[in-house]
This record gives C-alpha cells, sequence and structure tokens, in this order.
C-alpha cells in the first residue's frame, strides 16, 4: 500500500485527491489548515455581500466521504523530514511514501510591515469576511460622521493590485455605491457627501495577463462604473490613515485592500536550492521536487520550466492548478503499475474576468478571440456555476445571483463575529 | 413631530417600529447593537450546522427600507438622563419625546464567574456560530486523540436547562451522533469510542412550562434518541473541564452549553424602584415604565402584572413580546390623535418545541389540546417558516431544512473565524 499525503486542498490538491478516490493500492491523507474547501474566484462576492461563505466552501469530510482509500486530517505543516520520509503538522507526526505540496500561494506583502499590519488582504474566507465586516461597519460610522472630510475619508476605499482580483472587488463596489447605498444609507446622499473607489497599479494596465482589447475595454467599463483608476501608483507604506505611494502622492483612507501579489511559503525541511522565482519550488515534468524524488508539489506553490509553450513556468492560477493535480494522480495511479508516466503540458483553456453586472471579459485561445459584455458575462457565470464544488452550492450561488440579479442589491451584509472566548 | 426612540430591534421592537411606518407625525429611530435582525428560535440550528446565519438574519436598514420615518442606528445603551428626555449610546445622544426600551434578555449565569467565563452561551448569533465552530473543532480534535478516556470527554456534551432551547440543541445533537458522524468521521466509531450527550436540569421536568403531555413525550423521544437526561442536577461549578453539581456529582465535558437561564438588563438612569423579579422594568397596562409616563418597556424585559390571565407575569416568550409591541403601537398613534388607549391583553396562541426530524411537541390553549410527533413537527415547520420576517429567508430555510430532511444530513459546519486585526 503506497501512502500518500497531500498538503493543501485547493484546486491542486482535491482534483488530486478525488482522481485517486478509490484506486487500488494507494492510501491517501488529505491534510488542510481549515475543514472546508473553498472556491477563491467568488471570494471577492463574499467580501461585499452578495454571497455567502457556505455558497462557496464545503466541508472536506463530506466532499471525500465515498473514497474509502482517502481519509482527511485537519492540521497545519509545521516541517518535513525527507531522510525519514516524515512530515511534522500542528496535529501531530505522519509516515509518507509520497508527498505533495499543493498548498497554494498567499498575500504578498512586499516587506512591507504597516500594510502587512493594516491592510485587509483577500486571501481566504476568513479575510472575505472581515472585509465584509468592515465595509458595512465603515458605512454605519459614516451616517454618524458630522464633518465632510472624516465622513469621506471613511467613504474612501483603496484597492492595491490592477488584477483580476481589484477589479472585481472594485466593480462591485461600484455597483454598491450606485445601486444599495442610496437606497439604505439616505444619510449619505446629498450636498457634500462624496466617496471614492480607487483601484491603483504599480504598473501601466488592469489585468496585465490578459489581451489588450480586454484590458481597454475593462478600463472604460470600470471608469464609466465611477471606479477612478491610477497607474504608476506602486504603493510604498500605509501609516495613519494615509496610503503613500512611491510618486509621492497620498491618499487618505480607512480600507486599503490588498490584491497585489501572492507568494508561495517556504517549507522547514526543503533544501534552499530547492526554490526558484516567487519562492516556488522546482519541479521536473511529473512535478516532482528537484532531488527529492518522493517530494511533488502542484499548482500556485511550485514552479514548472519544462512545458515547451510555458517555458518560464505557468501562471498561477485555477486552471494549471487543476491540471496538474489530475495529472499527477494520473501518474501516481501508472507507477503502481508500472506504466509509463504523462509529462505535464498546460492546456490554455482561456481566462474570465468580471467587471459588473452584465459585464466580463474573456480571451478564448481557440480561435484567438476576445469576448466582452453581455456574452462574455453570459461564459463567466456558467463556468463559474459549474466550477462550483456541490450541487447545494451551485444552487445556493444561482439562487443569490439571481436574486441580486433582479434587484440591482444584496443582503447579506450582517457584521457578524463569532466571539471566542 | 413625535420623536420616538426604540432601542432593540428584535421581536417587539420590530413589530412596533413597522406598525408605526409611514404613520403622520411620528418620526422614529431604531437602534440596536447588531445591524441585523435576527430570529432567536432558529439559533439552535444554526449552532449544530444545519442553518446558515444569514438563513435567520437581515439589515435592519434594508428591513425598513420603505418607511420613510423611521431610521436606523446602529450602537449600544449606554444611560439615559430621563430629566432631559436624553439618551447616551456608544454612538452619540439623542433627544426624545418617547422612549421605549425593548432590549430583551441575556444570558443568566446566576452570578457563577467560572460558568459565564467558559460555558457556551447560545443567546446571540455570534454566540451560535462559535458554538458550531467549537463543536466541529472538537471533531476534528477527537479524530487524532489516542487515549479512549480523554477521545471521550472531547465527545461528551453537557447542556445545561431543561427548556425548549436545551431540547432543541440536544436533540439536534442526537440526529448528528447517530447520521452524520458515523458517515464523515470513521475514526470515531468501533470499539472505545464513547460519546455522550447529556441534557440536566435542576428541576424535575424539561419544558417546565408546558402540558405534562408534551413534557412526557420529550422525555420519552429523547431519551430514545441517545439523550441522557439528568433530573435534580443544578450546576454549582465549571472548572478545568469539569462540571460540578450541588448533589456532588461530576462530569467531565470541555463543552458546558448554558441554557438555563436569562435575566432583563439594568439601565444606567432609571431608578431601582422601578425594576421588579428578574431584573425586568415594571410598567403599566400600557406599557409605561412606572413614574416615568414618556418611557416604555416591551417584551423580555418588562414585567406587567395588569393581565388579568397573567397577574404574575407574562412568560418571556416571542408571542408576547411581538403582541406588546404591535400594541404600543396602535396606542402611540392614538396618542397623537387623542383616541382611547388599549390596555395589553395576551392572547395565548399556544406553545411549540421541536425535538428532532418528524417529532416535535404543540400545546394548543384553544381547544385545550397537546398534539405531539409528526402532526405538531409540520405545525412547527410552518409556524416557524411564517415567521421568518422575509420571503428571502424563509426561501433560504426551506432550502436547507428539505436538504437536511432528505439526506439526515447537514453541510454548514465550516469552521470560520473572521481574522480582525
Amino acid at each position: 500500500m503506497t501512502k500518500i499525503i497531500i498538503i493543501g486542498g485547493g484546486f491542486a490538491g482535491i482534483n488530486l485527491a478525488e482522481k485517486l478516490g478509490n484506486k487500488e493500492g494507494l492510501s491517501v491523507t488529505l491534510v488542510d489548515r481549515n475543514n472546508y474547501n473553498f472556491f477563491p474566484p467568488l471570494l471577492y462576492q463574499v467580501a461585499t455581500g452578495y454571497l455567502e461563505a457556505s455558497n462557496i466552501s464545503y466541508p472536506f469530510r463530506k466532499l471525500l466521504r465515498k473514497m474509502k482509500n482517502i481519509s482527511f486530517r485537519q492540521g497545519e505543516f509545521e516541517r518535513v523530514i525527507p531522510a525519514e520520509n516524515k512530515i511534522v503538522l500542528s496535529t501531530g507526526e505522519l509516515q509518507y511514501d509520497c508527498l505533495v505540496f499543493a498548498t497554494g500561494a498567499e498575500t504578498n506583502y512586499f516587506g512591507m510591515e504597516n500594510v502587512k499590519q493594516h491592510a485587509k488582504p483577500m486571501k481566504t474566507i476568513n479575510d472575505a469576511l472581515e472585509l465584509r465586516n468592515h465595509f458595512f461597519q465603515q458605512l454605519e460610522k459614516a451616517t454618524l460622521v458630522e464633518d465632510d472630510q472624516a465622513r469621506n475619508k471613511l467613504l474612501t476605499v483603496v484597492i492595491a493590485g490592477g488584477g483580476p482580483t481589484g477589479v472585481e472587488v472594485s466593480g462591485m463596489l461600484a455597483e454598491m455605491k450606485k445601486y444599495v447605498i442610496p437606497k439604505d444609507y439616505p444619510e449619505l446622499t446629498g450636498h457634500g457627501y462624496e466617496s471614492h473607489i480607487y483601484l491603483v497599479d504599480g504598473g501601466t494596465k488592469v489585468l496585465a495577463p490578459m489581451s489588450e482589447k480586454s484590458q481597454e475595454e475593462t478600463y472604460k467599463d470600470l471608469t464609466e462604473m465611477g471606479v477612478e483608476i491610477k497607474f504608476n501608483m506602486q504603493v510604498k507604506d500605509y501609516i495613519n490613515d494615509t496610503v503613500y505611494f512611491a510618486n509621492g502622492e497620498t491618499i487618505q483612507t480607512e480600507t486599503l485592500v490588498w490584491a497585489a501579489g501572492v507568494t508561495a511559503s517556504v517549507f522547514e525541511g526543503i533544501p534552499a536550492k530547492s526554490y526558484g522565482r516567487g519562492r516556488r519550488l522546482l519541479v521536473n515534468e511529473y512535478n516532482q521536487v528537484q532531488d527529492l524524488p518522493n517530494v511533488y508539489a502542484i499548482g500556485d506553490t511550485c514552479l514548472q520550466l519544462t512545458d515547451k509553450n510555458f517555458p518560464e513556468g505557468h501562471p498561477q492560477v485555477a486552471q494549471v492548478a487543476m491540471q496538474q493535480g489530475k495529472n499527477l494522480a494520473r501518474n501516481f495511479v501508472a507507477m503502481g503499475k508500472g506504466d509509463p508516466l504523462k509529462p505535464f503540458a498546460y492546456a490554455d483553456k482561456g481566462s474570465l474576468a468580471i467587471i459588473g453586472r452584465n459585464k466580463a471579459v474573456a480571451d478564448l485561445p481557440k480561435p484567438n478571440i476576445h469576448l466582452g459584455g453581455f456574452i462574455a458575462w453570459v461564459i463567466w457565470v456558467f463556468v463559474h456555476i459549474a466550477s462550483l464544488i456541490n450541487y447545494r452550492n451551485r444552487l445556493r450561488t444561482m439562487y443569490n445571483w439571481t436574486g441580486a440579479y433582479f434587484t440591482r442589491d444584496q443582503s447579506l451584509r450582517m457584521i457578524i463575529r463569532p466571539s471566542k472566548k
């Protein structure tokens, strides 16, 4: 019986685990710091109150229930001892025959400690719920403030990072500003009331990985919706409710949403030479970590330079993670039977980003076309619903979206914090 | 324009506010510490993962949107200065013509400080979510513990209080133990595995306010489901994971759910002589606080001895709160027109408590009958769905319940804590 341990149950880890389900000769333990899987592409909707956390998350134990050879263990990785084939978690030690790192990526603060302390990240369910609590508390506070300047500071949001996450959050906030706030916060309308949604990026474009057409359309649509996009604005610091930029400019705000970059994790016990750019683990065409033949890495945390279409490595996106997970599963099964292994080659199915109600951009590689507006939005909705992990999540999400679509409104704005003693 | 301030947006406050909506000559401010209303009778379902918090809660601003004479203000009561018709909140000061206390009741720890520090209450949404997190963390911890005694302590739950809340929580836990845990926590089945659900009460019956038939049926059903009910067991202390009882017995557990009593709040600025039993504000037949003619109290926080059918005061239940709220609204409107006021008389429509899937007990006063089993459960479902405050909550709850009913399962067991920095 080959014992496989997978650290991380995101796109990569869960696809790997599911494809190993009920396969002979393989015993799998999936480890994750949370007891649930969640769907990151829709986090920004949890953060702005359009979806509930439970619409996009699902307990691992339920997911893996029917797979008798897979068990779940909640815990955090502490270190690995490759010479002993042993891994140490916060919840105990485990032996392995094969170890797979599928830990994804974490928020990158680029060494800026104040930003790390005070900005709002958007990488986990807890991040998204805290951001939601924060937004709605800011609104309540603003209704009580008389001084125009103080109130407008409460109503200003700076989103750092012009990639898909930043675009999506700013689009949703613009929708809320236009449709929800006038109806429910009458104290915030009228003279003297001013709010700003700034989307800032150190570069010169939004959605840098996408096509030029997608970038232009996104810029135009967001601007029309009221988002103020500022380029060549690299954040240098965030102190006393002021964001400082490299070019000397500043913006006053109590809300800096940090979507400006990710970095992989380092693992105690893995030698320094195993890491490449962005702290990603260097792997061969079979996702084996170099010099550690029974240690593997898949998804955002790995850097694979063997794919001829992507000689500098793959983008850190969901599709790559899912495909690498499935390919590795196929290879584990093949190993057991003495069959040949399959090197990984990423099949780019395209990119999507949503801008607002009815608006999205899509780049489809074959044929090489760009779609925008309503048709792209329909594709976006379809792809995201289909990708949610469970029929219940799909139904609940459809329900919430249908309501939000027709009423241009949302209702998930309760400020809630479970009170741990 | 008569300015009315309502402190508290629960059953009493929200019914009062809604009946004052768009009434001429009245300007209303509703104050609550949360920005949402929630439905306490279903909290125990949030606590056990069968419903999401958003199924039973709704933002005040959305609720009151169409009522132009009603505004919402988030804040906590600090003190009142009756001589100046002024109230001080955590978020500022307000003047009033009429003040209404609709603050409900809070958990009563009977002076036991250790219980207050370490037991799990069940009075608010945050309580329920924290209890849910706790239950599922206990299960994960238990899967990793080798020692039988230590593991069984993790799997033991003591619920203090044999009223409806205690009965409902223990019934749900028994359902989970029977149907959910064997499927998803295979590590917890088999030899050496022992878990206990204790329902303890200082008295000699469950559901003391209900009929004898309801009490007997509930006792029988819960026991058959595996709940161990112990009477004459009054909690004296809770230290080092041990519950101490007045009769000298002890039970080892990391989970003491405290549903053993409620108490009203005291309000700084209201004289001591205005309070009666249970710290409830003494009011006349129009819900006016004695000696403070423009201060009122409704719901759990008041004690009204003028109702001939309830000379010792009303039970602290939802129906009383709702009816007092509506009656006071009627009287405020009448006052404006110089019409006669209506003294309050409670119309008892009956009591319901749910025991488990398919099982409930109902006491209907006219005619004086008791119902049990499936028919009572149908009534319970109907009443609770109808009472949820908004069509969306009703639909979502129906959806979650339908799934849970047919699959004997639930999926809302993600351990989530928004991470406030």
